[in-house]
């Protein structure tokens, strides 16, 4: 088989994957405006013969290599051989195709992977070659109105989550294996929590809880989670009117660009009593 | 509205999600029996006015607020008062439902969340009320052989993959915000790695990089990764017939299950010159 140049020029290996970002770190009150960088964060489409199949989001760098790897994981394709070009979209339309990725199937899988496809089809959107974060952002905030800054934090309030995380959720430093997420007042008062494997899941569970009370919006409310800030939790904080996400480790840079549109407090490695802001400073108080 | 009853009886908050496993632990080459808990991790079926949406992997409990959260995350619900009713699945075949949750939605909403729907229904499969990890491993299984032990890996070569890995991966350090996989020989030599924002690319991207160079199976190699070990990151190894699963942290209870019927040897905490064997003990050489 051949694969083809890519458009983009990146390699396999490479050192690629991170974003220089402006953040105002705050350690025991006091702001400092300073760099940091974010691990980078788009979608890659990946289309069959040229039809969408699915998009990924993911960290731009060895792209035919995760096509390649998630066809196999998938079970579309088994071998090689199977697949003809993997190539990027060469788009006349003048915009970066670098995130939509075209595999041609050698002509002898393609009516078998045509046929496990039919009930299979991830994404039927995206005709365009311009997938882009910015797009992508377009996309999620479509009919979500970005949130107005109508209060104030205390930073020491912000620095106390994680030991009240804690104190909440026995489980979670025995396994190892589980991730937090709680709803907090302005005050820091815990309103609820819940734990899951699934990072997204116990966000889903806390928001859920508060759907079926009825207390929805909660805009007077402070998200944290164990873990990392992908994009998706700006976007559950976003549809519950959420107005500040913060977390134990780092955001991805489509999460950072994705509050920034949406008008949301974006915290991260709260941790040690210090914490980086990378959204929405106007709603931290400092001492 | 009212949300109905659960059918495994299990509130909002509750200390669920842990399951108690045996494990042999591994330090400076030495081995003990042991016991240890893993993070529950089981599939849960939502099903719209009886209709099947979506199967999200998740740790029980708290199903009803997953399920509210979820919907109105994915914007097909706005208020809670779209909602019926919320209840497992109570099935006359005899099978546990507390796996399946049925969301009955309020008349007024039905029409516009069918309409939504059409375009984003997510799983077509699972008629009855037994879904649980034990189909799910069987279905994940289909067609993929268990692996054969042919070989077995020294467990100072084990312990020495942190480091390497850090070795490969200058970024890794830098932004705290990228996972990490790499392949490695028997003997410890890496052969390739690759990082991503998501775990689960950063394997496929690994993987991927073998398929194009037409190099699998890989039934010679080790992989190790960053963070958590999910069921997902089995299924990716036993796939590309990687017969040894190495991760820095916990895995799963459905990882664990699904490693052992694939004959797949699963180390965890891989860090500070000791881990966990949780399945395939046998391709460890103590020394």
């Amino acid at each position: 088989m051949s694969t083809g140049p890519t458009a983009d020029g990146r390699g396999a290996a490479g050192t690629h994957g991170q974003r220089a970002v402006e953040i105002t770190r705050v350690v025991d009150g006091s702001a400092q405006r300073t760099r940091d960088v974010a691990a980078e964060e788009e979608p890659l489409e990946i289309r069959l013969d040229g039809t969408p199949f699915v998009v990924i989001m993911r960290t731009p760098g060895a792209d035919r290599e995760l096509a390649a790897g998630f066809l196999l994981a998938e079970r579309l394709i088994a071998t090689p051989d199977e697949i003809g070009l993997i190539r990027h979209c060469t788009g006349r339309d003048g915009t970066d195709a670098s995130n939509v990725l075209d595999v041609t199937l050698a002509s002898a899988a393609a009516p078998r992977v045509r046929d496990a496809l039919a009930g299979k089809r991830m994404v039927t959107t995206n005709s365009s070659c311009g997938v882009c974060g910015r797009k992508t952002i377009d996309d999620l905030l479509a009919g979500v109105a970005s949130l107005p800054t109508r209060w104030q934090v205390r930073a020491d309030v912000v620095a106390s989550l994680p030991e009240a995380l804690r104190r909440a959720q026995p489980v979670f430093d025995v396994t190892g294996g589980l991730h937090a997420a709680a709803l907090f007042d302005r005050s820091g008062g815990l309103v609820s929590s819940a734990e899951d494997v699934g990072r997204h899941n116990a966000v889903d569970k806390v928001i859920g809880a508060q759907v079926l009370m009825e207390q929805l919006p909660l805009d007077n409310h402070l998200l944290f989670v164990s873990g990392r800030a992908s994009y998706e939790l700006v976007q559950k904080a976003l549809v519950a009117r959420i107005a500040l996400l913060a977390s134990v480790s780092a955001p991805s840079s489509l999460a950072i660009d994705l509050a920034r549109r949406g008008g949301l407090t974006l915290l991260g490695f709260v941790r040690g009593g210090a914490f980086n802001i990378y959204t929405g400073a106007e709603r931290i108080e400092l001492s």
